[in-house]
């Protein structure tokens, strides 16, 4: 630290030379963050010095974290879903495992996992010592039915399915895994982190929340296709009182348990995010949602006709190519199976699509 | 949700009603957390975008992230110290005690920790599978020096000490621990969340971070006394490469490896913390703190006139009172002992303290 302070002016200056070097966001197709909708901007600052980990300081908040818990609730189709904002999907996953292993209590647990799921499983597993099981993916990069049941055995406290995976945009066979989920009495949690906020904007689609009997969790992140600030996900749950089995005491505090990963907890970002759904409501959404699906189609269909055929059928607005080359000052990304892979995300538009379509065909001359 | 959005209109209104049932911060004195500073919100707004999980894509802001490290590194005496930004001290002390669990990699690990340490420490051990073991605290509510050899056998894999605990304000004997560290061979953590920016603006306290030899990691919290926006903890650690011991591979993203607990992570309130800092400087911030050092004497001279004497002695500006009443209209809170317990933070100035002392004696009426 420097003895004597800046200015406000040097201090910006400088910030504002840093910012530059970030990547702007229309050359960004790999992220499944976008920039946020103006209406989450104006809420967050309203709520800035908000604090959720003490809610009964902040009541006014935590009304409105309630509120955003029963949107997201009605909207996967279960108006008495639990739940409390997180950080994101890995935090809403390791939170989801944590309460599935506390509630079984076995000695060598393990969680059966598509192969194709988020690497926070990864992490989660080995945060709480669970045993990980893979579930190899059909051709389509979903769970492959077939092998699910070879993976559980009695020590599975929990199963997982994805909802629009991270890298190919498909959806698991979840309502297989409800039933599955039900027979053997297991957790089965949904990572719909991405898929969560574009799925019930779509027509035609498989069932994948909690009007599947057996759905006990879900993820799902207004701070991807919510088009909240940063961080702002949520952890949804079928029945509250699995929360009992995180629950710490906390003295000092104005509430006695908190069934949280974090402490302090920003009210800013998670008024963000019930503000964009307010704001837009469900037609909203589905404007919004249609059109990144079209922008998707449109450079799914462009890129087989350069001769990129899709490496997955996706049911949201992800797409994996087969295709070596990246075209030149695009930011894309590698799936682990090399595949190229973007996401269309709100900031992409149709004339961004044109020219990314563009720089692809010139990259074959 | 609603199948049509509302107007902006109607939104902000129904938020700022939400926000009215808030409380004011200027009757909180049991809060860690403050207004942020005017610097933290504006630096927050010019990066409310940023996502420092995929850090090759935001290299600007990541590099602020950076020069935070880097300067509460230079601040407890480690230049060279590696380190992120966390949500807070909850987060920073799970992954402290996650890298040294995997450092070791022990049966049966446990970790050594005070009687008055956070509740958080609870909570991650009961998520890393690690026991518990605390030690007794002597009159002064800090960790009991006689007691901790007897805790400590081959399977501890960690030792922590709080600096400026979150109850009493107290400090860990942690040069002690440090020996220790350094005999067995232990990973020392050092919970500074709140002490971290208060300490090193007084004069004479006891060394506490990384100029002791065996302190391994330090958590301090920018959104606490660094007067920063929510969510800005930060983990430091001597040595980087203990971060190896929780990378998980990361497919898809502009890096190789995470080691972080939280996926996406917000760039906004990082810069923030930054901007505090580096406006306020060394000098700056010793004003802060000696303002609210000030405050926190004052009510301690005057809560004993009214024959409510302190509990503790505290190093920090955090104070506890053998005073079983509560003055109205006053949000303090309670230790787990019974004690009504305060905070001075920046937003609690003389006059404040002042009617305090008055509604506290007018409860004696």
């Amino acid at each position: 630290m420097q003895k004597k302070g800046c200015s406000e002016e040097e201090l910006f200056s400088f910030l504002s030379s840093a910012r530059l070097k970030d990547r702007k966001y229309e050359k960004v197709l790999s992220s499944m963050c976008t920039i946020p909708h103006p209406v989450a901007v104006k809420a967050h600052n309203m709520f800035i010095e908000t604090n959720l980990g003490d809610p009964g300081l902040f009541m006014g908040t935590a009304s409105i974290e309630a509120l955003l818990v029963e949107r997201l609730g009605v909207l996967l189709h279960h108006k008495s879903a639990g739940g409390y904002a997180t950080t994101g999907g890995t935090e809403s996953n390791i939170q989801a495992l944590r309460i599935a292993r506390e509630i079984k209590n076995l000695k060598n647990p393990n969680v059966v996992v598509p192969e194709s799921a988020h690497f926070s499983f990864e992490k989660a597993c080995e945060i709480l010592s669970l045993e990980l099981r893979s579930v190899p993916s059909d051709k389509n990069y979903q769970m492959d039915e077939e092998k699910i049941e070879e993976c559980i055995d009695k020590n599975t406290v929990c199963l997982v399915g994805v909802a629009g995976t991270t890298e190919y945009g498909v959806l698991d066979p979840i309502s297989y895994l409800s039933e599955i989920a039900l027979e053997r009495d297991i957790f089965l949690h949904v990572d719909a982190a991405f898929g969560g906020l574009v799925l019930p904007f779509i027509d035609e689609k498989p069932d994948f929340d909690f009007k599947l009997p057996g759905v006990s969790s879900i993820s799902v992140d207004p701070h991807k296709m919510g088009m909240s600030t940063i961080p702002a996900g949520c952890l949804l749950v079928r029945d509250s009182s699995v929360f009992k089995s995180t629950e710490v005491d906390t003295p000092y505090l104005t509430v006695k348990k908190e069934c949280t990963l974090c402490g302090t907890r920003p009210g800013g970002s998670v008024a963000a995010a019930f503000a964009v759904l307010e704001y837009l409501g469900e037609e909203g959404m589905e404007e919004i949602v249609s059109r990144c699906m079209k922008n998707n189609n449109k450079l799914i269909f462009g890129m087989k006709k350069l001769g990129y055929p899709v490496a997955a059928e996706p049911c949201v607005n992800v797409a994996s190519f087969l295709c070596e080359d990246t075209p030149k000052g695009w930011q894309v990304s590698r799936t682990r199976y090399g595949h190229l892979r973007t996401v269309c995300m709100p900031h992409i538009t149709e004339d961004i699509i044109d020219e990314f379509l563009k720089d692809a065909e010139s990259m074959q001359n």
